[in-house]
């Protein structure tokens, strides 16, 4: 391999001494098996083991990273094989692909370079550098490859050493595919409970999901204890298929207690839509506090990522729809909105809360002070678009020296990208190595010490937040 | 020269590897003519080509960076030449500026000091430090040179190789300074179209602005459509002349999107003096928004520059003036304040919106996305009090990996200090220079991929972005 | 002693160049005595100078950084030896502090690991690892020492080269163990006048404490005139006690100027308890206006530390009182909350205010901005989370190029750890020496400016800023 392509040092620091304690640490870790406890990958890849379809499908198409910089740099969505809900694509996707590695310099400096490069030349074992004009080599290489079985979903899973694997479910999802994987492969791709659907009622589908959510639980889910009940039931379903976890996707970390008469006289008004933006506000953040309560009793590890916009480009969204790249950061305020949550719940070490955010100012303020203090909270790992060497840098340095480095989880890939998934730990491994090693050289930590703590970080840490 | 004065590896990283390359990386660009797209010289140093008169009113009076430092630590303004409006300046110029190299020392850590040694030692040939020992050589040097020929605005301005500078216009301005340049010297000094004092109904001077308004306009500004009418009619003259952008200095980034009447119906209560505080900020709102739309029909260049509270420091303000440096950042949001301008015109790639920030905590989660995303939007480079070595760093290490260095512009001195230009783009380019280093080294980035890299920032970004 | 537990160079840069700067800068003030301005140590220790009882009393239990650490690790607070309100413990020490030992690998990466291997291998000269094999040679040793004569408050505080050490004070105390160590020993542990306790009318002992301040000063606090005169009374008092500072710890930096007659009404609501929650705030801002004003005219010092939600978790409040490591910090806004009392004061160089903040987001926006340019106000130090490693060198680096060196104060340790003190300077010297060896070898700063300036910031800043 052509080093330069895919160095054995990247990411390590510049210093020669210092990058050899990295070089040291990160070996110590860099064969571990991959723990993807939160990801956004399709079950059905797994169940059904078929081999993926083409290039542009598999690595461009669903990642909105790549879209999100094409089209900010004035392309259409079209140039990329993403079209209008109900219009069929024209696109040829070798002109996709010779348009993507024309446009390749556009992600210098980002974590997609990275990524990508990685899938190219370790996955992939391509060789030369990917531009213009090795875009066609790079089309047929991977068209042919991905043909064989050992590019099968299944037989990369296993190359890629994933020990557990954790998708994001609906909460009226049959999950199917999970019990075909069960019974016929026995690997461990594991549900997650996420049920903003039914907890927002300002989603668009609000309704149509509540129907499913009655049918899927046999709960009478437009009474408020029925509701309740429905919650309960699928998430014992959830767990029984191996669930450890729920996600919750909130616009802000507002948590509500309500009393139990003023709750369901506000869940009357939801489902007889009959609410105020006030009133919807309140429900979720009654509901995320609900969500707790109920993890408390069920075990299932709650995870609260606020502070996205979603869909903030209106005419995009409607003329393409959600997951297209226009979902943009807000602030987030932590310490006040949170603390209904934590002082119901947050004294209960069994109950276990992790806590993501898009804003890194609240980093060193709120979230590493509530996760350094609360035993039921964690702080998740550098999340989204800090998911990035530099993310991760600014992530560990604003939060180890108050919640130490046991009060973070391990990383979470929280990808739809399959093929990256490695690429994105191995990033991860690489820049906690990294920042051990100088602490190490600055003579803030004994090597002995930076050896036990990469190896838990990676390992112990990393299943013992999620009840892996 | 002696090399501790202006040591020419400054700012490179200290790592001799890294420093190799970095050098190497700056070589490429460093003798690049200067682009200078928004500033605040005055155009007329250039029509008439007078000698500058003394190093006090060149270097130190008009700098608010050095007047606001001097202030903090005691001094009084009349200290360093600044007087009550209205009053005569007694001070002898020369005992200020023994002040000012007495008292050098607490500019250290500062980009001031930085760009001063620059000045001193590069333009001026200066080669003894500058403190109170040599307050007078320095004084008298500088007075000496500045009657030759070639310390003239013009020979200073082809010295500098600058290739466009933009000044900073008021949108009733005559422009007559920039005709005379073109006139009789053809170098590229264009005005920008700034039109706060007509837009904020709460700026002290806003009838009187608007009477002038009238006047260079020819329209009736008193009537919402004379108004608009005079825009459009003043901005094509400013285009005629060479300008390529508009300016927008907001105390907030709300832009609003109102309907004609609902519009015109605020421009009255406006005009007839009869608006409460909230109908002033309406009202700047929906101008925004109406500047983006006159944008996208004439193609100028649009910038925001939001979030500084100006004339904190009312005393001083009733005493001495604006821009004495008591212009306080304070907290911004632009996920929402920004999504009525975005979602009408931010999809469009001929419309070109150049945003920045006085607060740094909103680079990696609202601005860097948004400019991401939108084929409209770029981010302005570090700006202002982050104009610096390391608000440079800080800037580029927390957008590039998610707008990458494709959505920023290049760099902008937005200085009055004619002197201090190639000195702050020098910083610029050296700091570019520093992190590509850092990304070669650690193997984030390849060589070429860096050599192209900061000839395209320094080149043909700098020009894209403001249509140069 | 084994350089492994506490390296000579610790802290200091990788590079080799930057080290042996850092190393000569750091010998420059590496022996200067401990100017101490603000903390919470008890004068009794000095004025009794009882042995210290054992370890666990003297270096655990009173430690919030370490409680909170091993609370939010799933550790009940009685395991560390802390009771409920009116409980007795039952603990056995030795058994907590092999729990101690045991557990110590969960402050890696945090100051308090640094601090805690400055006290067992520089002040008890232990010369093993601290861990579950020799928690007891540990208890053992320091237990043994602690009997000692030189281990006594008094000669720790000799040995320790403390100058001047200021404890924080409520404004009703007598005083009297500052009276005693004036007159049997003559250091300088000087009191700091905090009234926030007779200040915010929401405390939950306000009226008692009230009481006492009528008492101590013999004014009628009840009404608004008396109130006043007895703040004035016992700030004359403090300072003829050798006071240079007050102190006040607000949820918020705002401040409010109101005429003498609205003054007079609020107080009468708040003293015959019938305000509302708006009216506290409103009281709590002026009142610091108030004391801003009685500073100028006694030349107390003024320190602001806001932003920390008290408190967070009710029901360990409840059940163990304050300051048991469950204070969150929150987002603080200055730039319009300090307007009014920067508007009245802040140009009157003999008046000094200090602020602290929480919010490191408010660091290169606000703080240093309003502290370069208001005469009266600096800005303090980085500040409890943040007086770590990590969080001094981001301190730093917002705020000097935009402030400088010259408007920050020296370093505070805020501590009620009095045998970290040493540790605490000696980090805040490492890394001030850190960052000036780095800004040497990238040629940002001259070697003599760089000697001057380490002096200066150790010894005669830290002096001036608080009048010493």
């Amino acid at each position: 391999m052509n080093q330069d392509l895919l160095h054995p040092d990247r990411l390590f620091p510049i210093d020669p001494k210092a990058r050899g304690v990295a070089r040291e640490l990160y070996g110590l870790v860099s064969d571990f098996p991959i723990i993807s406890p939160h990801g956004h990958t399709d079950p059905r890849w797994f169940s059904e083991d078929e081999s993926f379809s083409d290039p542009v499908s598999l690595l461009l198409t669903p990642d909105h990273y790549l879209l999100r910089m094409f089209y900010s740099q004035g392309f259409r969505m079209e140039d990329f094989g993403v079209y209008e809900k109900g219009k069929l694509g024209q696109e040829d996707k070798r002109e996709i692909w010779r348009r993507f590695a024309e446009n390749f310099h556009l992600f210098r400096g980002t974590p997609s370079a990275l990524w990508l490069k990685h899938v190219f030349h370790e996955v992939f074992g391509l060789n030369t550098p990917f531009n213009k004009s090795t875009a066609d080599e790079y089309f047929d290489l991977i068209s042919a490859k991905l043909t064989l079985p050992e590019f099968k979903p299944r037989a990369l899973f296993d190359r890629f050493k994933i020990e557990v694997l954790a998708t994001t479910d609906a909460p009226f999802d049959s999950l199917d595919a999970h019990q075909k994987i069960k019974d016929d492969w026995g690997r461990r791709v594991i549900p997650t409970y996420r049920p903003d659907s039914v907890i927002d009622p300002e989603h668009e589908d609000f309704h149509h999901n509540m129907q499913l959510f009655a049918e899927s639980s046999g709960e009478d889910v437009f009474s408020w204890k029925g509701y309740l009940r429905a919650h309960e039931t699928r998430r014992s379903f959830f767990k029984a298929m191996g669930a450890t976890a729920t996600d919750h996707g909130h616009e802000s970390a507002l948590t509500v207690e309500l009393s139990d008469l003023r709750a369901e006289e506000l869940f009357n008004k939801i489902v007889h839509n009959q609410f105020t933006p006030a009133d919807a506000r309140i429900f979720r953040a009654h509901m995320l506090w609900k969500m707790a309560e109920l993890s408390q009793d069920d075990g299932l590890v709650m995870q609260l990522h606020p502070g996205s916009y979603r869909n903030h480009n209106n005419s995009l969204f409607t003329r393409y729809g959600r997951d297209k790249g226009a979902d943009i950061p807000t602030r987030m305020e932590f310490t006040e909105n949170l603390r209904a949550l934590l002082n119901s719940f947050g004294n209960n070490p069994k109950f276990k809360f992790i806590c993501f955010t898009l804003d890194e100012s609240a980093y060193s303020s709120e979230l590493a002070t509530l996760a350094g203090h609360y035993p039921a909270m964690k702080l998740g790992p550098a999340w989204w678009f800090h998911d990035s060497p530099e993310g991760m840098i600014r992530h560990r340095k604003a939060t180890m020296e108050t919640a130490g480095f046991y009060n973070v989880t391990g990383f979470i890939d929280d990808t739809r990208a399959f093929l990256s998934i490695p690429a994105r730990h191995d990033v991860s491994r690489r820049i906690d190595a990294r920042i051990l090693s100088e602490l190490v050289c600055e003579h803030r930590m004994g090597m002995d010490e930076a050896r036990e703590l990469i190896v838990e970080i990676t390992g112990r840490l990393a299943r013992k937040a999620f009840n892996l």
